[in-house]
């Protein structure tokens, strides 16, 4: 076994398969974007936890400290989001090289301590320690949801509708803003901010999850290349997606044209957009649209349909099959460190 | 700010501060072995997260990576011991680098998994990613208590007798022996075990919780100068730790004897014990005795009594006082790694 070419999702997978049979009864344990518990008949615990490692997933140059401390907790709260929950508690695991700055890691609690006081979630626990090289962080976050609302991979149908709650590639052109210097462009910072300062979904979310007609629902992490595939695969289905249905923002338009970009590649293969995406019941996903827009005054944008074909992903153009270079995120595979 | 001069418990300190007004009702957070969060009118439940890295907790060529993975838990076990709780479930977050071998990983997993298995600890959730350096390994452990049963280190009480659960300073001296070679005895040898594969106190945590006459509760993580110095803390008290109190095993007087180490400061300042330091009332600390020998076919060690003075520590050798060279842990002062 070779970790770089088995990858995160084989690792997983291992993992899983050996873990899978001491998972209590009304549990749901790895596999998911949280693990659920029963608090009682009618509430759920979700539990979700994320490391990020300086020069793997930030560089300390490209992202200030306050930036970090909100986006560390940010993309823990949208795995909550991808279930449906509110989230309730924090638990931050801090490893910090010996040379840091003191006014660093000041900087860092007061960016994790504004999302979490805005976002109501309470830092009850804490471990720090020293780190030989990189800052480490790592977040678990608690939430609850009420049991029938949990919306889980598996739940896709054939014939429902594939849909994100905002425009995607938007981070992922803000990290190479980031690689190629800094912004050239208002579009380029607007770009830039949507990198290094994600926003998790938990309203919509939390909505979403009040709507029968959605089926199965995650977070945008890996790209959605990567993501629609953990929902194939855990509900047996496969999509066709069309490329005119992935939703561009405009500042993702000027500064691909700007720098010669691919957009539709940004937005299929990059990773951490942290809108949510979901399948929605065919006869109700105009109505579920027209819903969202009118509760959030966004598009609920409509990207492609689930099929009969377990595990097929099609992009198509028109009647044209594309194919993209470049696949989604995988922890393991070799990549650029990230905002 | 200079973080090596405020070390840990100042930046802990600092943080609480920052992150009390935003602790809900029922709620406890920072300060504790687990953060406390109320389930029902009934139960609690604890949550404690702890982070090792690699050349900080531990050296690769040190410890196996199947005793690592049973110590990665085993030290969050013995937080959820410290307060009277049982473990429900584990969320690993695994920070690995791009040259690791994959047997060491499947190693680390089955080291995992045996003390999960024994101790019905289901691992429910798991982030993987690469390290551009040392392996990080950060696990959550989620568990439960009565709400009457949960042990706080604020309730110690002028008067009460100070006793632990188990001898002191072996898993120190297995750290030195590492550090010195490896084993020159069996003694040695079992030393070196009790370091590289510690056992939580959870029985021990869940009777002594059933007793009310038990106050204050901690593991033994830091070493007990520094963890005694927690309970006088929170409690606002003072300790008189007498010298001959100190429960030192066998192996440890015949080793330091070989090595010509200090058995009483190993016993007092070295960490990762992981036994159960606590406080009991006066006139039940003999009764308390008694039970315990006869439940678990050990001693509970009395080693001194809570006094009124607040933050005041003192060891005794008969009349005369005595005073350690080195202090307790500190996770950002300048150490060797451990095993």
């Amino acid at each position: 076994m070779n970790l770089e070419s088995l990858g995160e999702f084989g690792l997983i997978h291992r993992v899983k398969t050996l873990f899978q049979q001491g998972v209590p009864k009304g549990c749901v344990g790895i596999g998911d974007d949280c693990a659920v518990v029963p608090l009682d008949a009618g509430r759920r615990l979700l539990l979700t936890t994320d490391m990020l490692v300086e020069d793997i997933h930030f560089l300390r140059s490209g992202i200030t400290a306050r930036q970090l401390g909100a986006k560390s907790l940010a993309v823990n709260l949208s795995d909550i989001a991808a279930m449906g929950g509110v989230p309730h508690s924090a638990f931050l695991a801090l490893g910090l090289p010996r040379e840091i700055d003191g006014d660093w890691v000041e900087a860092y609690f007061s960016g994790l301590h504004a999302l979490a006081e805005s976002t109501k979630t309470a830092l009850l626990g804490g471990d720090t320690t020293r780190s030989p090289g990189p800052v480490i962080i790592n977040l678990t976050v608690a939430g609850t949801v009420p049991a029938e609302r949990i919306r889980y991979r598996s739940a896709a149908r054939p014939g429902d509708k594939v849909l994100v709650t905002g425009t995607l590639g938007d981070s992922s052109a803000g990290l190479l803003v980031l690689q190629s210097g800094g912004a050239a462009s208002s579009a380029d910072e607007r770009l830039l901010a949507r990198h290094l300062e994600p926003r998790a979904h938990l309203e919509e979310g939390q909505w979403l999850s009040s709507r029968p007609g959605v089926h199965a629902m995650l977070d945008v992490s890996d790209g959605i290349d990567s993501d629609v595939r953990h929902i194939l695969e855990a509900s047996s289905c496969g999509a066709e997606i069309s490329l005119h249905g992935l939703p561009l923002s405009k500042d993702l338009r000027e500064s691909a044209a700007r720098h010669g970009w691919d957009p539709l590649e940004l937005a299929a293969c990059g990773g951490e957009d942290y809108c949510l995406l979901l399948t929605a019941a065919e006869d109700y996903a105009a109505t579920l649209q027209a819903e969202f827009a009118a509760r959030f005054g966004r598009p609920l944008y409509p990207m492609g349909t689930v099929t009969a074909a377990p595990g097929v992903l099609r992009y198509v153009n028109g009647e044209q099959e594309h194919t993209f270079r470049r696949k989604g995120y995988d922890h393991f595979a070799a990549h650029e460190p990230q905002g």
